[in-house]
């Protein structure tokens, strides 16, 4: 995202917790790297975050040397992790008190998409804040939607996150059901994916599914905490998500067995062990 | 699917509960209309059924006056009804021993794929059998697949309704969710299908979310029937399947509201009210 955003001549003042990335970045395209937050707020009129999650989003941008430290008049900040709407609510209020603004920007679409400069990203905060920010997002994205007030980017990429984790449950339950039948895995994928059952997961993940081997993509640890940031929303919101509280549960069983970092799409491996069945059953060739 | 295969140049003598429905059609098509499922198993060589379930299937296969009182040394029982797994592997060695043989081959596709013969149909048994139907089935389909035995048809269509319940469950936590946060729901639809989270359902559906008007379509009653069907093949074959468990209780408490009748979409409605919100949450313009 970074490399993209200096291909379309932006100047960039570079922070990372790995410092050796940060100065791996400014020698091959040229921007500045700075000690902490705090630094780069300075020197910076928009400043962009990206990183695992709210605990890592509450220290950059409030933490001790964070950006809050050294935000200037009329800053705009832009956390594109995947976080807690409620954070990003909270924070953005807190820009406002500091004469900054704050837009929450999480985005889709994987490392491919941040390499290719394909993202989708799903934009929450300030009509004008958005239209300030969009020519950086469309250094990176393709796909650019302003979805309403801060946080609602959060809360409709935690949307997304329970759709991508019941559709993997789904398609996981629906393999381990017909291979213990004794159906061909191929054959399945090929009749699901011809009518109303098709999606996306099966496409993308074909490969995984059929071959058995998970790396990532997309990893269990950070789905499960996108869940848990969609419960966590369900329940400020008052919404009731009994599918993704199950889902939940299992990915926090693939994680129990050290499965952390495998692809997301394993979790046909714990619907295949809680039935146990090796192999998804016996029907591979 | 009848007045196909009456298109495609085949004598047919037809038999419904019905019998308006038998007389119509024989009258406009020219097919010759039966008492019973007996007097057509007498009178065919091939007999195809198509029932809303297993109960209906094992009255009309081996009930009173049912088809294997009547059925002809050599001839091909086609049940394309969505029924069990273990019913159809039964009835198929029952077919065998009267020196008959049987597949099982359900569809998908729904009524539109059925009057304009584009079904998916997915086909257990022989495979000289499926051959023998093959003409027939490319009557009424363009996605014919022999998936395996006897009773194979019936648990990839099993596997088929779990992932269209899953997802339909999703998308319905997602967009109650997201609308509880303000997002309207055009936009829900339009940044959700963009990625990984992308699915027929939501193409298929979206004017019935949208619009909240759930005609069917797949009705809420059938689909509930097809996840007691998945879950007792789960049962049989030692898979476990929680999250369809917890569908199926969904699909339940849609049926105790009186909304059997209504399209499976209108999941959406019984998320909407476990959390008490109306029109998803505030999210509506």
């Amino acid at each position: 995202m970074a490399s993209n955003l200096m291909g379309a001549g932006y100047d960039l003042v570079l922070h990372n917790r790995t410092k050796e990335k940060a100065d791996k970045l400014a020698a091959e395209g040229g921007g500045e790297v700075a000690e902490n937050p705090r630094e780069v707020a300075e020197k910076c009129d928009v400043v962009i975050t990206m990183v695992p999650g709210p605990t890592e989003v509450e220290a950059v941008v409030s933490g001790g040397d964070g950006l809050l430290e050294g935000i200037r008049k009329g800053s705009l900040v832009i956390d594109m992790s995947t976080s807690s709407p409620t954070l990003a609510r909270r924070l953005a209020r807190t820009a406002r008190e500091r004469k900054a603004s704050m837009l929450d920007a999480p985005v889709s679409g994987g490392d491919v998409g941040a390499i290719e400069g394909t993202l989708s990203i799903m934009v929450g905060g300030e009509v004008k804040d958005f239209e300030r920010a969009r020519p950086l997002f469309e250094a990176m994205g393709n796909t650019i939607i302003h979805v309403g007030p801060d946080g609602t980017g959060q809360v409709v990429k935690a949307a997304n996150q329970i759709v991508v984790a019941l559709v993997m449950e789904a398609v996981a339950e629906a393999l381990v059901l017909g291979s213990g039948a004794g159906v061909v895995l191929e054959k399945m994928l090929d009749v699901l994916s011809g009518g109303l059952a098709g999606n996306r997961v099966m496409e993308v993940k074909r490969e995984k599914y059929l071959s058995r081997r998970f790396e990532p993509g997309g990893q269990v640890k950070y789905h499960r905490k996108d869940l848990g940031i969609a419960l966590a929303a369900g329940r400020e919101y008052g919404v009731a998500l009994p599918a993704t509280a199950v889902v939940d549960q299992m990915f926090g069983a693939l994680i129990a067995r050290g499965r952390d970092g495998w692809d997301h799409s394993a979790l046909v491996t714990l619907v295949e062990e809680l039935s146990c069945r090796d192999n998804y059953g016996q029907g591979r060739e």
